[in-house]
């Protein structure tokens, strides 16, 4: 295929006619499996590059239901815990001619906007309900762990430690009610806030706090299959969704 | 002055052409005196409306400092802590119309952008040093208590409530080193985050939690002029700021 009829022409053109210029929408996905935090990334077509999903703002749509739409083309999920979290708008805030290099995009055609200001989002979901799914743009989408992403296209890795940070703030003094599946044991998610915290917590205060929160009902299964004493299985009052 | 030769109209026609179109910037400037929480506000000429300050993004300046820029002409101060807190992206923010015509701008000739996005920061000044100033579509600047805050035009009442329940959970577990004089006593500290708060904090508690974040170091001095033992003054370690 040569650079005249790349399909991101047309993508790009009408990007630029339906789309609010100057800005963007970037989504940082958290899943949670196997005791490892991950973030949904894609691979951008003919190359090993990876970059977070995003897309833009139509004339008339809400940002926020932009970002839901992002997040919802790349994991199949309509109902989304989704967080606005960071405007970057730095005025330069990658080295364009090198990342669109590296993204084997004909610059000179796609280069619709000489500057974007991206709105940062991170969504979280369950790991299990995703379907991930690449755009027209890119081959592969995937989950990484989070603390084996390589190098990212745009300011993709800067976007993604402001997010864990903001999600670790937000998350510090509330137990987090949607990464993991509907019903679990308090050390599962005892470990799901120890891996996004990065550090071990005490268990018995971690259970009492959570017990004071007041937004736990204990079930009346309790989880099969585990070598100890079954734990009771919990989950989030409906309220709090 | 008729519609044609309104000042606005030519600062339009720049704004049309120098900045960045679809988004704004909002400001909310927070001081402190006397004990109440207080909002810079500027009524526009020739009306009994009140808006935050605000302003638009030059196409090659980052976000960050348009909005110092903002805030530095309305206050004259260039050293400020400025916290970024949310976009109002809605597709329709409120009754474009019935605002325009409040704010008697000739609406046909000004309306240069058909729907804004604005980017609310909100700063903290330190009342003393502010000198209140207007801008050029507008007649006076002045502070108000935030519980006495007037209908705003545009949804800047709904800006004011976002921004403050952001400064409530920022501060929820950390001092407040931006809004009171560089020295100041426990006591008057209690009450910046009381007043925030909206609700009285046991003195005890805050003074041991207050030590405990090691931010803050005692003067050799006292303050003056007051009825009982004089109390000590504090400042904030160098490191903080």
């Amino acid at each position: 295929m040569n650079a005249y009829n790349h399909p991101a022409i047309q993508y790009y053109q009408d990007v630029s006619e339906q789309c609010i210029h100057y800005l963007s929408i970037d989504g940082v996905i958290f899943g949670f499996h196997e005791n490892q935090l991950k973030v949904l990334l894609l691979r951008w077509k003919g190359t090993t590059e990876w970059s977070l999903p995003g897309g833009f703002i139509r004339k008339t749509e809400s940002v926020d239901v932009a970002a839901q739409r992002v997040v919802r083309e790349r994991t199949g999920l309509d109902e989304l815990y989704l967080q606005q979290f960071h405007v970057f708008g730095e005025a330069e805030r990658y080295d364009q001619a090198d990342t669109w290099a590296r993204t084997k995009l004909p610059i000179q055609q796609v280069n619709w906007s000489e500057r974007t200001i991206s709105i940062g989002y991170y969504a979280l979901v369950e790991y299990s309900k995703v379907v991930p799914t690449p755009d027209f743009l890119t081959e592969e989408c995937c989950w990484w762990n989070v603390d084996d992403i390589p190098p990212l296209l745009f300011d993709h890795n800067h976007i993604v430690a402001v997010a864990l940070s903001s999600l670790r703030r937000q998350f510090a003094d509330q137990p987090i009610s949607h990464l993991l599946p509907s019903a679990f044991t308090v050390p599962e998610l005892q470990r799901l806030h120890e891996t996004i915290l990065g550090q071990p917590l005490d268990a018995r205060n971690f259970y009492k706090k959570l017990m004071a929160s007041g937004t736990l009902e204990r079930l009346s299964e309790r989880r099969a299959g585990t070598p100890h004493k079954a734990p009771y299985l919990y989950r989030f009052k409906p309220t709090d969704i």
